[in-house]
């Protein structure tokens, strides 16, 4: 049962921990279901900022500002999962923290996160912990080679991570994680990448948009592609395990999990307890997107059903993509999504666009 | 001919005069596309400061604030059509104001508007000027009863209006306009009301979106359903009426134009130089809305070509219709917008709802 003391009327405002381009996208459909946004953000400039209706730029380790940043807020979410522990427990003894710490617990760290899945009863990559010289070996022997060292926290894009062509290249690799524990993950013969963006609202009921495609450029995502190219009984596995995830976590709010297919059915890649870039094609495919999803679970308003009325191919605009924008502006089958950030580096996340590519097929 | 010089790209800001929920719209879609914006707003907590990058909090005669939003911004735009001359003429000596002063002039006043549309060799109702009890009765002499008399100016949502069922109300009616110039206006035998929401680029191109078919409530307008029952060369004259008056203007920006279908075709209600609230069905029926379209043609930006996806009705929430909003967001197929004002006031507009009805029929 809802407690309806947790239900937000509109007028409330929701804490944003994080002021990127997530951030700034929730910002919006916060704003639209009426409620005001505080970010929390310690870079200056925040993108969410240009679209919140407050600001605090400080630190995680301001006590002070945390403090003051919870008592303004109603309930507080976040963009990204690697927040301070220490941040977290200031936060949470004011306000509800939506999704829960058991969500960031496990997706902070791979070996938690791949442990979790596992105990689930859910496939994923052969894996096993490496802190020592004398694990690795151990796991090698285990997994083989070819096979991925990534660090088990503070990972994204492709970065904290080693690739072993051979057992030879163990002391590289190790030395690449600079001491930080570690995961040895086998590699996953697989024919496409898919993701599932799902929902869990406040009373535990469970939406799922379409499973997206994902092709990927230098590590970074490039494309989504609804509906991705998927047998009915490969979908309905694919919500299925997001909703047992969700479930299992007791999870508020909108989860992306990414997934392999393979000839032995679906494996899980990772999981992110936020809403995810591979689901942002659903602000111009479906009437309720990720980021509105999001807010109303952790708001306690009831969900949409996840329905799509088109095929759209989301693709990032990626540093220099940012050049394209006044050509691509002349597709009327294109709508932008611009970030605000005023510098384009390389590998930077500028924006994206929806591509529409019909009405639902 | 463009002056590459007045197109903006992303990271540039846009002034907008006025606050309220079509100023936030107008600001929510400029941010997609990447650009900040500065709202200049006289009353406090302006429900666009909420998703703006920067408020000015200051009446329509503080030279000195005008002068500084002038210098902080690229270009000025504005969500409603009342603004003092004496403010645009102290702008326009800085920046550009988009649509032009033309727009303004005309639609300001009643009679001017009445006008410029005969002059375009469009069909109006009967009009004349009042100005005096003497004009008023030269006016019914012609135009005859009922009739409407109307300020030539401020007016809005039924408000400065008299109704004249006979010539007998002459006088009242006349007090009712409290010494204001005024105008009667025939009434019109009309079978249904529709609006045709038209953008005009910084180049000439022009776009439309279908027209919507409007049903008002206490002179407040309640729905637009998207399509409009029309035939074929009804909608063809709805659009091409809507480009003659933007090329006549000169006009840059996205225009609302009422219309009366009768048995002699259509007739010019009115026509608002701004976005419009019987366009707000295009954020949830199109790839590119009203609002985008504003930005991208006062930006100098390639305008989209108005197509829609979906059949949609707009319903507005007025004043207490805000406490229908948990039952509304039971719908998945109803999109809600909210515009962030705290108090729900009798006829005040809180928010609308955009409900999909179905792919475009």
């Amino acid at each position: 049962m809802t407690d309806p003391t947790e239900v937000l009327t509109p007028g409330a405002t929701i804490g944003i921990l994080g002021g990127g381009q997530l951030g700034r996208m929730l910002s919006v459909a916060a704003a639209r279901l009426g409620f005001s946004t505080h970010i929390y953000e310690p870079g200056a400039e925040p993108p969410a900022g240009q679209v919140a209706h407050r600001v605090t730029t400080a630190p995680y380790d301001d006590e002070k500002a945390l403090t003051a940043f919870a008592h303004s807020v109603d309930v507080i979410t976040y963009e990204f999962e690697n927040i301070p522990t220490a941040a977290l427990d200031l936060l949470e003894a004011h306000r509800p923290i939506r999704p829960g710490r058991r969500a960031l617990a496990v997706s902070q760290d791979r070996l938690h996160e791949k442990t979790f899945l596992a105990e689930l009863g859910l496939q994923t990559a052969p894996f096993a912990g490496v802190d020592t010289a004398a694990d690795l070996s151990a796991a090698l022997a285990e997994i083989g080679t070819p096979s991925i060292l990534k660090t088990r926290r503070f990972g994204y894009d492709g970065k904290g991570q080693a690739r072993l062509g051979t057992p030879d290249e163990a002391d590289r690799a190790l030395a690449d994680m600079a001491g930080a524990p570690a995961i040895l993950e086998g590699f996953v013969d697989f024919s496409a990448e898919i993701s599932v963006i799902a929902t869990r609202g406040l009373t535990g009921e469970v939406a799922a948009f379409d499973p997206g495609e994902n092709m990927h450029d230098s590590g970074i995502l490039h494309t989504t592609t609804i509906p991705a190219r998927l047998s009915t009984a490969q979908r309905t596995d694919a919500i299925l395990l997001a909703g047992r995830i969700l479930n299992a976590l007791d999870y508020v709010g909108t989860l992306g999990v990414e997934l392999f297919v393979t000839p032995e059915g679906l494996l899980v890649n990772e999981i992110a307890p936020r809403v995810h870039n591979s689901g942002h094609w659903t602000q111009n495919g479906c009437t309720i997107c990720q980021f509105e999803q999001h807010i109303r679970a952790i708001a306690g308003w009831p969900l949409g059903d996840g329905s799509r009325h088109s095929d759209i191919q989301m693709e990032n605009l990626i540093g220099d993509d940012i050049l394209r924008v006044p050509d691509l502006a002349k597709d009327p089958a294109i709508a932008i999504h611009l970030y605000g950030k005023a510098e384009a580096r390389p590998g930077r996340k500028m924006g994206h666009i929806n591509r529409r590519l019909g009405p639902k097929s």
